[in-house]
């Protein structure tokens, strides 16, 4: 951030009176911009004990494969958006059921929020972003293909989880991949 | 939004290709300026069966009852912001427990998420925020007196559940206060 998005004038990184850390402050109207974590919010469409994964057809991490999740839009809930991005993504109907993993990602001010879901009908197709979207038992998961850790971690999980018969809540962090 | 906080020139309401919904994007440089909810992270603090609420020394809601809890910082996770605002707020350290309740609050682009926590010891007093600080029993929270709907719920189920003995997660959607 260069400039103030309210009067045009250049911003300087100061720490406001009462505040612990340096923000960006208008240099003319003095209004204070903050800089907050974005949500990322998605779900495990399954149907038949089988799950629904994306391939992307967008960077980041072209070609490789995903849950249906995307940037979390002012003005819904959580729960609406993983929904919404289902339909983006994949054209596809779910019924969102409980919240199933929260990961922290502080390195790139991220927190991914992923929900059960229930996929609805079969009639699903890929969106804008999407390669292509198939249903796949636990066995043709491409473990070595998937997008991100979150998905990984929490595709692990859920097979893990499905064989207990039972699906906690489950909380964890992603660190940065280190050289 | 009204200027381009990279380059300083004006921005327009456009939906940008690919898009469905219109962004802030740059007449000059053309970038687009996505617009996200925040978080609102914090705990419910016990110690010994009695709660730690806090008395708002701000706007808004002045001079009302909350649990500590504020936005997320970028670069920490979800827990560990709850841990920051507890002590901020309150001087206060705590042990960070399970998540306990999300809540949705679409019409101000917020959600909140409120972890169960342990209080370490009874060395806490206001920070610049807050007024007062309270170690309560049920009977004696200030129901009519709670600063915001979020955390009204949130405690009300605590105590229900503590009376049952379990406390799962609760997730819920605050709707706009009817005139």
């Amino acid at each position: 951030m260069k400039f103030c998005s309210q009067c045009g004038a250049p911003v300087a990184l100061r720490t406001p009176d009462g505040d612990t850390l340096r923000r960006h402050v208008c240099t003319s109207c003095g209004i204070i911009h903050y800089q907050n974590p974005t949500m990322i919010v998605g779900c495990i469409p399954e149907w038949e004990g089988r799950v629904l994964l994306c391939r992307r057809a967008i960077e980041p991490r072209r070609g490789l494969w995903t849950v249906p999740a995307g940037f979390m839009e002012n003005g819904e809930t959580t729960f609406n958006g993983a929904r919404r991005e289902t339909l983006e993504e994949a054209n596809a109907r779910v019924e969102i059921d409980s919240l199933y993993a929260l990961y922290n990602i502080p390195h790139i001010n991220q927190v991914y929020l992923l929900f059960r879901a229930r996929l609805l009908d079969l009639d699903f197709s890929p969106g804008e972003e999407t390669l292509e979207i198939r249903l796949l038992d636990e066995t043709d998961i491409p473990w070595e293909h998937i997008a991100f850790a979150t998905v990984r971690n929490t595709l692990t999980h859920y097979f893990e989880d499905r064989r207990r018969g039972t699906f906690p809540f489950h909380m964890g962090t992603i660190e940065p991949v280190k050289p």
